[in-house]
């Protein structure tokens, strides 16, 4: 299986103005290398986090550009594994920047909250620092995304390009969907998540260094608005925006909409997920906030439509 | 066991300006019949809820006066059971009323969406309107609270008190806490559901009318600013605010709160749930929207501080 | 002129559930004593608001029945006068509490800001502080309303029936619309401001005791949803929501109504407002946001329907 | 004195990754020719935007080097004059944009508002559309900024580079501050408006083409992190966010920072600006909405702070 490594500098915008760092055809499945969201810059309890950290700040490997993708079509993901190419992971309090903390965008007159490094050792799939900070390995990718059509966006930011949603569903044996905005879909990808709680709430997880194996694959001309994930067993959308209920909109509006693209009446899509969807907040941390509305396929695809649910969404230009 | 029904006309707010329907000690076991949140005025599928309905909604059984509560204890409900007391449950599309519609506060130019009444017929544990839109049994109280110190608050709306907080948890199993801030502490429920998705999106569970039997008890001289959830794997708090952020924000800093009741740093609590906590919507259609934040009891109640725990939160006037 | 004191305590909260301290017929003018926010409990440099002040805020005159007000008519409000009954105003730092502050609702875990307490002694049309806190006499009524149909709400809360709007155009020679909701209007009003600036930043304006003149009239039969205030040069609706955009659409968006009941295209409406229309924030602080949408009447009513719009907005029971 | 015209094609993102169109040296002041927000493409009443308009929206004229500009630096733009480079002006109802609609952030499942475009006649000073609709000619520029440090920013975001603010206040005769990120400031402008109200409502104002007169100036050494506006008589600082109160808090809070760079305690400027600051909105339509909170100058510059103001931000590299 072909590796991808960063060579030369990681990125820190999702950017079309910048060349790729390797081609994959549709099909094909390869192993990125992914640094962690401090590009491996804290290392000890005692570092600084507000004297070592700058802007630049997830790094990203890519672009990977997709051999015919094209805009309009959906670039499809599936996370075949994650593994870690290091025995600890790290989360940091930042100053202003979390989510019970004043911050850049909600500003305050406070002082800044502590700033803390707490690191965590990995072995036997559990993560730990103490006696209760004690978690196991969940290892998703905290960002994913392609090119933005016009603008090149930072890689703190998730949006309907994906980039910084920091969704534990992005996570092995399942498979995201994303808008192809720009020719090859310039993928990126970082930010490995050894785990996370929902909400993200002081704003840095289990960060670590990782390989990521990911199949690509191209829905040809199925233009999506926003980022899905399908799981064995669920449907999902993400929505990123601020406030917190324009990402709740935004995530179950598109669920509405793929419902109705697999057959349902809008209307009964509407009831439906009232009754049986659910939704949760992957970050409360970002510039925007990510959360996540999804459905059961057992309540999606009843009877003959599961059938044409495959057909809408997995087949491939192979 | 003593049943408790309303005599007299229901209440359509949490006050402490109405007379009690009933008094229970603490330690004391009854059933609460409780009409549906249209007090069963919408009976079939051509009712135009918009001619029907007027500001009278949510109408609430009690107030239920708890012996022995004074402002500063906090109110123990387990509840205990939940029986539909007819076998239809219903659920409406009202205008501008709901998630994915301009609303009264949301307020745009315009016109409503299409009215709609949903019936649904209980069997064997499903509730079913058609193949499509058939759910399960998965009861809950929509409506629990207490009457808080000065306002009398629209049975809509959910706050510090409970009220209408939507949230799934409220379930059989569970034990639901909820601030004393009057004599008595002045107990209201309603609003059961026989089912809804988090978020409730179209604003309108499967509404259904019940009995439901609770336990009451006290915690003395323990006040809590928020709801708070127990269940017997989990620990959570309710934050109903707008914008959603905010709401996540009271969720999250209650439940830190709550782990140094229990013996926790609270910069460890701040990064524990960072890395374990689950946040999720309740709704996101009410006057207030809801989120619950929870962390998993293995996690919240590492070695000895399990027994501490009990004590804090069990505790009675028994 | 008759003269109208709080005999017995003040209130808390805007309630239908309290007897009148007054009645009023339409065309009369009467002058209402209020006491500033705090109560006349802080006096002094040195005072500890954290320590003196409870859960009892912004005492409110009232209610004041008018007599032939019925739920659907509109309660005209003209202010008159206001005079200080002191030669002193306060402002207050209060923990939690404010616009550049963690609150009880936006929840960190920062400690709180440092509490201050500032004088201002009254004289020659200016109120000063020292030489650089220096404002000049612009008094307005921070609170203003009627009984809510079923609530009884905080007088800390601004929302559809006025309330705590701290909006600085409730002043002498302007014109308040509030809806009536309940016999008699049951109006209130209380924390006079000698001065304010948009937005409330700090949450404390310059509270003062006031003697304040107002003559009472009715609209019959002609409900309004939110409160209305004319200027001699303006139309304003004030509209109280969060998060703040909810507010500004609800300003807006009655304002366009306004606009249709003077006979405009409701599409003109929202053009012209896009054009003409100006915004801004009364209070960012409160547990709504206020904000002031208005239209300079020499665009609001142009040609002949200026006449029409006296009528509509100022034939009374009379 | 030199004019500026886009040679190629407009600019749609503030960028660093373009070619400057050319050079200005600091105390320069130049002509700078913009085209309308729709690039001159819609001319007639019976125009369709959904069918006229795609992604390349806003076009603007740059990016200008300036001479010596290195980050770190202030960017100084006086607006010198706008003059209209053609007699008419238009405004439209573009689906789902605007602020009294459901839009791509504020989801709903109500279809559009009605397609609508307003073309007015620019004579003797005012804009007319019909007897109703008649505006007076008060021009500034929708969109001013620099480019950010790296991302690439779409012309229809504001932040706090500047960017599409739509704020009444960029006119004729005021001074506009703005941070220097890369080297040479990489100025863009666009988007004239001949007039609008506060809060942009339709989101789409008076646009015209125009000449626009700026004299450009450096502050060397001097990070500002928020776009700045001086008049003769106030002080403004532009916050650009979501949700509103988070615009609010950032335009605020940054006017109490300059407030202390005068010479004020923090503690005082908070107070102040509770008493006499103004707060209004600029637009509640864009991507972030933006808000102005202001200070008179007499209240700012109080005695012998007045000349240090001065010097703080007016000394330049010349």
């Amino acid at each position: 299986m072909r590796e991808i490594r960063q060579h030369g500098p990681y990125h820190y915008v999702f950017s079309r103005y910048v060349e790729p760092v390797a081609h994959v055809k549709p099909g094909e499945t390869v192993a990125i290398y992914t640094d962690d969201a401090f590009e491996s810059q804290i290392t000890q309890g005692s570092d600084r986090p507000s004297q070592i950290l700058g802007a630049y700040l997830n790094p990203q490997t890519g672009p990977i550009y997709v051999e015919g993708a094209e805009p309009g079509d959906t670039l499809v993901v599936r996370i075949v594994d994650s593994e870690p190419t290091r025995d600890w992971a790290v989360s940091v309090f930042v100053p202003y920047f979390g989510g019970l903390t004043a911050t850049k965008l909600t500003r305050t007159l406070h002082d800044p909250l502590p700033e803390k490094v707490w690191l965590y050792q990995l072995r036997d799939g559990w993560l730990e620092h103490n006696e209760r900070l004690r978690f196991p390995w969940r290892p998703f990718m905290g960002t994913v995304g392609t090119a933005p059509e016009l603008e090149a966006l930072s890689a703190l930011t998730p949006f309907d390009h994906g980039g910084n949603m920091d969704v534990p569903d992005v996570k092995p044996g399942n498979t995201v969907y994303l808008p192809v905005r720009v020719p090859g879909a310039l993928f990126f990808t970082g930010d490995c998540h050894a785990g996370q709680g929902q909400g993200e709430l002081c704003g840095v997880a289990l960060e670590i260094t990782a390989k990521v194996t990911m199949t690509f694959d191209l829905i040809k001309q199925k233009p999506i608005a926003w980022p899905r994930i399908e799981s064995p067993e669920e449907l999902m959308v993400v929505g990123s925006a601020r406030p917190m209920e324009d990402a709740a909109r935004i995530a179950y509006a598109e669920l509405v909409g793929w419902l109705t693209e697999l057959g349902w009446d809008r209307w009964e899509a509407y009831e439906a997920l009232t009754q049986i969807g659910d939704l949760y907040v992957g970050n409360m941390v970002d510039t925007y906030y990510s959360l996540v509305a999804k459905i059961r396929k057992e309540y999606a695809l009843v009877g003959h439509r599961a059938e044409s649910s495959l057909k809408a969404t997995e087949s491939t230009t192979g």
